[in-house]
């Protein structure tokens, strides 16, 4: 099986080797891997943040393992050159639809909450979020007012469809846990999110064991501090989905530790850590590897049925924990290859 | 003086009854009230969330003070019936474009944040939110695809003068305090967020001693978990002022603590606590009226000239929290007058 390597920018070649690494050591048996540049890295190269040759690597590939894209140098490029774009751009073209953020803190971190530990150590969601719609990827633009003052503008919507398959994402990710799903929308002010709620309500009548239940976002960021042990499942659209799942992964400790799989309907996946790519530790092996090597052991168990090889990585990632690897963001002086050979020791 | 009193749907007027309570105990002189309906008590009453009546009273008072719109009775009316019409409608009316949502903690209550302590006692915010524009008041509907699917739409835009004026409202507001501002978009995708963030980098020149930072909403909700005492003032616009806000308040003990002013460009205002009309415990006497007390002190400071009588209601606030006085949602037993007295004991 081919997985596809894209290692990005800033900290992403750092911490694509050690979740390389990882899997290297694990042993598995048939995979190939394959290299290609992508963001700023691909437009320094190439003049294109998402060249032709990795869209392909993407497209042949059963499996994508990123690092990550961005970079400062960048900022004043029309908006089609920017890093940003390559991300969306594989998203959008390999109808990666379904992105799941789960947020956990592993019990060994609760130290590295902002949240009390009493209400950290509660945490054990999962974000479904909407990646292939929303405001994200209506038609945009710079235009003129009547009286000629410069105006931005960005189509927000959602149609049935798009609401309903991310639906049925969200009411079975919440039957394989514990039940209950939140949708998370703002009905009370955007008609997309009138439509996007009737829409979750009419999917709602297919799974009449989950316990449905609706709430503004506004208020959800406000529970996701105040009492986040209370979800279970939360299933949003693309931008909701954005803020929420950074903000919840900061409840869950650090944002270094969290892995995310975008999935397409038939189980193809890219796979990457939630953090971006932090250009300003980039190349000086401060970087926490863990969230990249988790969302390793995604793949395996999502796109290439090693379900047993995924819980290997994850309990060695607990281990390494446990036996006090800590890297910067989590309170430690460990450098990324450090905490890549402590989850090596550990499998 | 004219005060317009809003008390508006659920636990609306038992804070409002508080707040005047307050006001009058404080014995100021040339201050009259009058009082309208609002949101869905007024639809119930009248058929409409803001009677012309209501809006006309609002127009001639000095000031308003605002209780709580929303009520689960309208979910299902048409949204220019619903009770957030009323809100909205009276903001965008009397061109409130400037939301001040301040997020302190009362030493007193560092015990009632999510957060720990030493994060929680450090946040000292001010987050100035667009009121008059963005996704709230583009253009909006119910419409079908080609292939005919339903589909819901809003437009999100800014154009440079709804930019300019909120930012100028953003580096004043740093001038008086610890001259940081942080303007939050999300520039990386949206090309209202491109526009947001031209204007305000030319609006910086007029105010060198600023210090202007500019960050991505979804690291900003993760940092205002992280280490949100790194924050003077955030400046953002209407839909990502609304979840960042309410998250902030959070961060900062309870919702139930904080009052918010939206004020138009010549000083007139509108207060409200950042609270909804929370259906579930209305009419029970358990709502924190403190955010209202604090709404009405922050009324007195920038419409009505009354600095020292709005520092009075401060410093009684603080006195009665010293003292002990905890509703509810800080994890005491007082009841809303309860909290009432407590506050016009420490007068
Ligand atoms: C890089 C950016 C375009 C992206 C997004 O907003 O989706 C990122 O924040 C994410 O959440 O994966
Ligand atoms: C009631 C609702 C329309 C309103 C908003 O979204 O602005 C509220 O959440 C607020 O923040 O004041």
């Amino acid at each position: 099986m081919l997985i596809a390597l894209l290692p990005g920018d800033g900290i992403g070649p750092e911490v694509i080797t050690q979740a390389k690494r990882v899997l290297d050591a694990v042993g598995l048996d048939g995979l190939i891997y394959e290299e290609a540049p992508v963001g700023g890295a691909a437009y320094k190269a190439s003049g294109h943040p998402l060249p032709s040759e990795t869209l392909d690597l993407a497209k042949r590939a059963d499996a994508i393992l990123f690092g990550a894209v961005g970079d400062p140098d960048c900022d004043a490029l029309e908006r089609h050159l920017r890093p940003e774009q390559a991300i969306l751009g594989l998203r959008k073209e390999l109808e990666l639809f379904a992105n799941l953020r789960p947020a956990t803190l592993f019990p060994e971190l609760a130290g590295a909450s902002a949240l009390r530990p009493e209400i950290a150590t509660q945490i054990d969601l999962m974000i479904v979020r909407e990646l292939n719609g929303d405001v994200y990827f209506g038609e945009k633009g710079m235009r003129k007012t009547a009286d000629g003052k410069r105006e931005g503008y960005d189509i927000m919507s959602y149609n049935e469809d798009e609401v309903r398959r991310i639906a049925h994402v969200g009411f079975k990710t919440a039957m394989a846990r514990d039940q209950r799903l939140c949708s998370v929308d703002k009905a009370n002010v955007l008609e997309t999110s009138q439509l996007w709620r009737d829409v979750v309500i009419e999917v709602a009548s297919e799974y009449p064991d989950i316990q449905l239940s609706h709430m503004y976002v506004d208020n959800c960021a406000m529970q996701l501090v105040r009492n986040p042990g209370q979800f279970d499942v939360i299933v949003t659209g693309n931008l909701f989905g954005d803020i929420l799942s950074d903000q919840a992964s900061m409840c869950a400790g650090s944002i270094g530790m969290l892995p995310s799989a975008s999935l397409d309907s038939g189980g193809k996946g890219l796979y990457e850590p939630i953090h971006g790519s932090a250009p300003d530790i980039a190349g000086q092996g401060k970087a926490n590897p863990l969230a990249t090597i988790l969302s390793a052991a995604m793949m395996l168990r999502y796109s290439l049925s090693m379900a047993e090889a995924a819980d290997q990585i994850e309990a060695a990632v607990a281990s390494a924990l446990a036996a006090g690897a800590r890297s910067a963001d989590l309170g430690g002086t460990m450098s990324t290859s450090d905490m890549g050979d402590a989850v090596i020791a550990a499998l």
